[in-house]
């Protein structure tokens, strides 16, 4: 690890050191004073976006009317797909954008029993997003309550996984692991290429949730032989509010995986009106209806300064930041009742931390009504703070954490009782 | 019928007797020569949503960021839907906005079978949606085959189902019946009110597909007692390319019906973060993840005129324009080997009128590429011709039919031979 210290200074060389520096000049910054720590929940906005979605209204809305489905519109999904596998590193034709990750896990998933009719057993854990989780549970559910659902918990603590446990779950009764390569609250970072090969190993099938990793963590899929995988883009993608989301699904697995939606998008040969659905081979079978391209359009612009950036490159400084983040939690807030609520080893974590305080939703509170610093919070404890690389500076990070140790001096958090929204 | 002629005085004259002509000039027409009778797939767009797209991607996106959900974001899906409501005739509570059309299908197709979990049948007819009927094919697949889908046919054309074989194969088995409103080629209008009523005699649940009804005829699923009704808001309702669906479940239903995909935007307490289900009270358990917010503002915004201008007015304009381009149709059209595809009564169709031609493909090819006229093909043989009372002005039919002549008396349309792409 660097050697950090918590002056100021040392922020400001972090940041005349930073070969990514500029790229910040590319997103909206309209409020210097805003400390922004959440691009892991909605990324700023590229500058790139305004013009863009400028044209989308006004020319291609506007002027080509429908005449735009032929002008770029209807291959936007498979366009968009392929940026996308260029940053989790996923051959051609493999990476489709399509409705919403939770729908897209309901896709695949589903498509993964079915092709494991005679297993029983699906494999998550307590780490998973919740709504991971709830998919899960419907589709149980509509397959008549045959599948058991088992979810592996934490070694000690909520930071890292039972390994072990999530070994010997494994049996030839497993039809599907599924789990979220970077956690969302400790930002634990799975082995993929390890779990998945554990997986194979018993014949059970593997669906990767990227919402946390894509664009913050490298991410290999063909080199790991992953089976499906899905992800927002609205987080480290930068593709705005809600923007679609993306499937990927192993070539050798597309011929007889299919999605349970027999939409018209995926049709082999949707403008031949046929009353009888033939399934569109590739990935173009996995989407349903029509696409809402005005978020599509919006999502394929944001996501241009990371395919510019490199994947290596913000892997580096993800690393270097969240090193100083961990350093600046255990030198300015362990004193103050926090504590390190995410992997201290880098190779292990995401490009987000969560620090721990018994009033951590109060103290999150505070941060964003009374000094425009905005975190957020994640139950029980976890004041989540997201680290991107292409926009967050360390000036950025340390006067964070300054505000956080003003608002435990002045106590601004004791007037927060009730909880209130907070959006992942 | 109004006593039309075929002159352009005539259309003139209509146009200066239309109370609702001024609502044109709010919607974005760059280029006035461009006749455009496509609304009915992709709706021309209301000046007001250039601003408010601007807003929401500086303002909201840019400044706002994360912070956006508690500003309206998370409350668009209900309150959009209320918008709705008041346009299909639903009570508070009984719409919300939500993903695409065949998707929410998929929801409340499942929904309605689970409710009738020991009838097999499910009724619809071949004048609907192809991609509704995928949907359909995909759920029946998804429960074991173990369901039948009946596809009534048409009398003894393409224009008019056959209602004795609907009401005859309406048995004590029939779990569902769903059909289109208005059906997308034909333009036939069923009556709503007697189908649920016919259905609802045998217990069978009714789904309504509203995707050419909304916005275009007047819909009352409170006083009709409709159970489930789904559709699109790019056409009539002016939403945008590939803008959010909506999704209407009568109140009675609600507390029983539950959507197969268990998203956390259908969670009761989304933001406990929970590691089981709990569907939420109300239409809100019909959401599955995160709304696409671009397409969700620019819908909100589009809606605006037609709950300005309201469905009676609407209506009848719409009446007057489908007939007299009915009377176009017989009159212009007929001597050059076009017959009407279209119910000639107005009380049984919706706001588009097909014609049909052997060589329809090649004369609506003709038209887009040689002379600025925007209809949409339908095979075998329908051109299909949208009037969107908001912005159609009767000189702009009368001018679309002189095209359509000019094609004809040129010999436009011979040189093209093969299909090319057009999307709904």
């Amino acid at each position: 690890m660097t050697n950090f210290n918590s002056s100021f200074e040392n922020a400001k060389q972090l940041d005349s050191q930073d070969p990514l520096a500029s790229y910040r000049e590319q997103f909206v910054i309209n409020d210097p004073d805003l400390i922004y720590l959440d691009g892991n929940s909605l990324a700023r906005m590229p500058k790139v976006v305004v013009e863009r979605m400028q044209k989308a209204v006004e020319e291609e809305w506007g002027n080509d009317l429908i005449r735009g489905w032929n002008k770029g519109w209807w291959e936007a999904p498979s366009r968009i797909g392929e940026k996308i596998a260029s940053i989790i590193g996923a051959g051609e034709g493999q990476v489709i954008v399509s409705d919403q990750t939770s729908l897209n896990l309901y896709k695949v998933a589903t498509a993964a029993l079915t092709l494991r009719p005679n297993r029983k057993r699906i494999i998550t854990d307590t780490f998973n997003f919740p709504s991971d989780l709830y998919i899960l549970q419907g589709i149980a559910k509509t397959f008549g309550d045959r599948h058991e659902i088992i979810r592996i918990g934490a070694i000690d603590d909520d930071i890292t996984p039972d390994l072990a446990a999530l070994e010997s779950a494994l049996n030839e009764d497993t039809a599907l692991v599924t789990l979220s390569h970077v956690t969302f609250k400790s930002g634990y970072l799975y082995d993929i290429q390890h779990i998945t090969e554990l997986a194979h190993r018993k014949g059970a099938l593997v669906l990767w949730d990227l919402s946390h990793a894509a664009g913050a963590v490298p991410v290999e899929l063909d080199q790991c032989n992953v089976d499906f995988a899905i992800g927002c883009t609205y987080k480290y993608l930068n593709g705005g509010p809600g923007a679609p989301a993306f499937i990927s699904v192993n070539k050798r697995l597309q011929n007889d995986a299919i999605s349970p939606i027999w939409g018209w998008w995926g049709q082999a040969k949707p403008f031949d009106f046929d009353l009888d659905y033939t399934p569109a081979p590739g990935m173009q079978r996995f989407l349903a209806g029509t696409a809402p391209m005005l978020s599509m359009i919006a999502l394929e612009t944001g996501i241009t300064p990371i395919l510019d950036a490199g994947m290596t490159r913000l892997r580096e400084k993800s690393i270097l930041m969240t090193d100083y983040a961990s350093y600046l939690t255990d030198n300015l807030l362990a004193p103050l009742g926090f504590s390190l609520g995410s992997p201290r080893d880098s190779a292990i974590r995401g490009s987000h931390i969560s620090i721990r305080h018994t009033d951590g939703y109060r103290i999150n509170r505070a941060l964003i009504e009374e000094l425009n610093v905005v975190p957020d919070f994640r139950a029980p404890d976890n004041i989540r703070l997201g680290f991107t690389p292409l926009y967050t500076s360390f000036t950025e990070v340390w006067e964070g954490f300054h505000r956080i140790q003003r608002v435990m001096a002045e106590n601004l958090h004791e007037k927060y009782t009730k909880q209130k929204l907070v959006v992942t």
